[in-house]
């Protein structure tokens, strides 16, 4: 493979920088050229496809966001879109494309390879919901967002005496929830993949303060119900304290990547342009067990598969990313 | 004067601590024993109150809220309440209070005052709306805390093409969305001291895309609406952008105090034991022109005093410290 | 086991006071008591021991260094100390012991076992350096201070195209530098796990100022040699550049811990109470492939034990954890 | 004026980049049209000058360094330098120009306003050494990043009962050193402005032990000496102490600046600007009292003058800005 190119594409993480410049330099010293694709996959079907060199990402490692931007574009689920982004690709002498995004972005790639031209998928976002991979690129930076806002409320929770709701980011997943949960000292964390008692956490509230706590903090999954529900359903149940909510919102998108999202996205990057570079496609990039592993994107059901389908050729989302329940067992221990 | 005390109340502010640390090493160091009222108002009723040595505040300039802890307490507008407080003050063998807070704290250091028990007030609170000071303990670190947010979310609306309307605190008060606003580079600062066109704003963003931007950033001060409003304005006046709403929330009001900040409050801090140790009381500190000031907490409507009395002894606030919008005007002509 | 305790030692790290608190909540929510030993094994002779409970370790897991505070104690490598040590945990009822530090700090926790005291070991060390476990309490947060740091220096090395060595911690361990170095985008990583051409280095900078680049960043291990003498041997190797040095020191080892530092620490903490539950003694905890791990303290030379024995009865530190060279290479190929 | 060019100049300083897009954004809302100059008076003298839009300041107003970088250029210093620079700049239609730099940089533009081509300087280092203004950019964003580094090492110190003399950037200011120094709770803050008795330091420290302090901060200006000259010093006076020693170096000069460097940098390069546009040079921009304010560059030794020019031509550098030592005495006043 003489020329490869990189998108990004779904919500935005940060360390997709650092993975796109990982691409770039590893193809460079591979003796590969390589392309930068503008606004995922949409740009990718109008051709805004743009050679990078190893001066095009200087300096970019350390920011947020993605330099190539990132759109939404369901028309790219048709086989019409399909065709006309590989003439793009073809035109410009492209042979593979790294994809970095969720398994949104991965059902693009598998596409493309089934057509016969080989994409490879790089686990880039902050909810940590990807099968195949321990941890994805950016939920580092945002488990540590999340949980620098919490100690910051911490602050004032504890000067005044108050139960905090805060809901933080994770579509479907707990990921974010747990760890920053963990992080912060939460002392109730509640996710998706485990029930709750409501009734169970007024009494463990109002235990709370009568043996002195200075206040009362819980970290909520948005994948569970908003915080705005949440305080409502305590107070329903009887909670009398003063209660406040806070939704950490985008800012869980942004911010200049942790080192460890830096150093996983630099060796993601650097490993899908391996597997290109080989020739081979239809895979994502893993880690696991602190090394890089690849799945193949469609397959059975079996681990690894991401995606699997139907008799009838409909696409099937595989086992799901679930949030390492002893670390929630672990919390409700320590709390 | 031998024996003084100190405490915070009203909403907490970030250098709260600073602040009580400088009362108790200036005390000290003149010579003075110092004691410590938990829980404001409050606690002085109730007489938790205790004697603060210099070890007692080690290490806590760096830290967030208040560990003397702050809580509302209105029975304190009662002559009741103030002379019981004042009992529990004598009988401690104390002869002067700082009281650190907003302008809301500021009545009962006003009421003891005039009862012959000389406070002395530090104004500590985020919103930085006390009039007779340039800025007050609080102010840049909140600033601070909502720049990085606006930071974060920059970084993720410029790879969506997205428009965000972000509320922060402030009360009344604008200042705090006037300084965010300049320093995150904000496209629009919407204020109470001002108005605003929502069809203008409009026109702007529409612009703004239709020339290249990537992104519009609104930060609004909570005193004019809620960010759900203004949203709910911008659409039904025909914006058609891709719009998201965040509001910061309680994460201003805490964290590590800025620099600024934490030698404002020393200094502040210090200015109050000078007063005090010279018999001075019914004075709020000041920083104007980068130095220190007092003013009469209680006086007429002339400058610098912060309360006047109607006939009927009623108490008015005068002028509230308003945001310089000559800043305003700078942000419009940058962005 | 009904009673137990708790102790740091040797060089600080971020994550301790995390790493303690789990200590303590976790053997309060098994059913045991748990004490605190001060300033380390100096503290355990001398009795300076006293209960916690859960408030004790309530909002530290923020914070950095030790709130038990550490201090080295050459004595506890002779007999009497170790039994003057045993007699005094004895006399408070104590019957286990967790020792946080590092393979210094291990020695002691061996000879206690030994003695029949059973001690279990937590990595507790920014060095990264203690086999059987892939990361230590505090690394992370290491490395993260480390690249903040060369982050801002980069920001002036491209203002004015300068070269600059910067020497990082980690004793004999090439871990900080590797970790930091590629997060950061250095341009040369110099571990002491490898070797390296001081000519090959002054002519990738001469070549890197040719091809426009605008600065040089070279991230030295304090395990090499410092940087001053690297800088000299690179001056006398011939170059020419604007070169300056700087050693970012005492900073790595402070800081409130990262996220995945405090997770480790709660996790870890954790893990060592239950053994100790179990009465098992002479292991060290560790984490392989995100699980929690324990390992032989003493043992022979076969993977996991920390430390053989000669026949003349010396202590051998066995294999020291080794930077991962494939992530070196990997920098090489991206720079 | 229709055309205007910025550069910067000197050691770079966090703020610069946001100077420049408050220059580029400001003339450009005056009708006029703006160039920048790279690389400082080298980039003048050899013509690397470029229009700027709106678009390329865009999203610089976080980052540390300058993207027009500087250069150190003594050969502006002679009458041959500065009229190839000013023919460089009539070339390009250009009337007038800003100066982002320290008092060297300062030199360069009263050169060419004293030959007819309009200069105005902006105080962009980190030192705060400039007369004329209360505070230069870059200089809180400096004192931030001390402060930090500060508030790790202190971390550490606490642990280990250690003392450390941490030496921090300012030439020959000591203003960093102070504020820093009071902002991180130091101990001991040693300036260039006032001296020091070696022997009371010592007896300090002593005394501060034996009083049950577990650690003892000295906060040294590069002003003073080197922090490992004044280390030998506290040794042979007699301190007997566990004695460390940091150099910060240079990662004072970067990193994002800082909330308040934003406003102050906007709201100077707007009003530099605004001189311009009035046909005045020779001028520095200055903040006092929190409002924009103009000095002459060159002129008598009164207030406001930076430079003065002996009978025989020579310049002469007026009253350097001095740190507040009030500020200092209150440090003592509260360790």
């Amino acid at each position: 493979m003489k020329r490869i190119a990189v998108l990004t594409s779904g919500g935005d993480a940060p360390g997709m920088n650092a993975a796109i410049r990982a691409v770039v330099r590893e193809a460079i010293s591979q003796g590969m050229e390589v392309y930068g694709i503008y606004d995922g996959y949409a740009g990718m079907v109008a051709g805004d496809i743009h050679q990078l060199d190893g001066a095009s990402v200087g300096n970019i490692i350390s920011r947020g966001g993605t330099f190539l931007h990132s759109a939404r574009y369901p028309e790219f689920a048709q086989l019409e879109g399909q065709l006309k982004g590989i003439e793009q690709l073809k035109k410009h002498g492209i042979e593979g494309v790294v994809v970095i995004g969720g398994d949104g972005s991965y059902h693009g790639a598998m596409r493309l390879t089934e057509h016969g031209f080989p994409a490879v998928g790089v686990p880039g976002t902050i909810d940590n919901d990807i099968v195949g991979t321990d941890f994805t690129i950016g939920f580092d930076t945002a488990v540590t967002t999340a949980m620098e806002a919490i100690d910051k409320i911490r602050d004032t929770s504890l000067s005044h005496r108050r139960t905090f709701v805060i809901e933080v980011m994770g579509r479907n997943a707990g990921d974010i929830a747990l760890w920053a949960g963990i992080a912060s000292g939460a002392d109730e964390i509640i996710v998706p993949e485990e029930g709750f008692e409501i009734e169970d956490i007024v009494k463990n509230i109002k235990l709370g303060y009568e043996r002195g706590k200075r206040h009362n903090i819980i970290v909520l999954a948005e994948g569970v119900m908003s915080a705005r529900e949440f305080a409502e359903k305590l107070k329903n149940a009887g909670d009398e304290t003063d209660l406040r909510i806070t939704d950490l919102g985008h800012v869980q998108r942004g911010g200049s990547p942790t080192a460890r999202d830096r150093v996983l996205a630099s060796r993601m990057g650097a490993h899908a342009v391996k597997l290109l570079k080989e020739g081979r496609g239809g895979l994502a990039v893993g880690i696991r067990n602190e090394q890089m592993v690849e799945n193949p994107i469609l397959g059975t059901a079996e681990e690894g598969a991401l995606f699997g389908l139907t008799d009838d050729g409909k696409i099937v989302v595989n086992n799901p990313h679930v949030a390492d329940l002893d670390l929630a067992q672990l919390n409700r221990e320590l709390s």
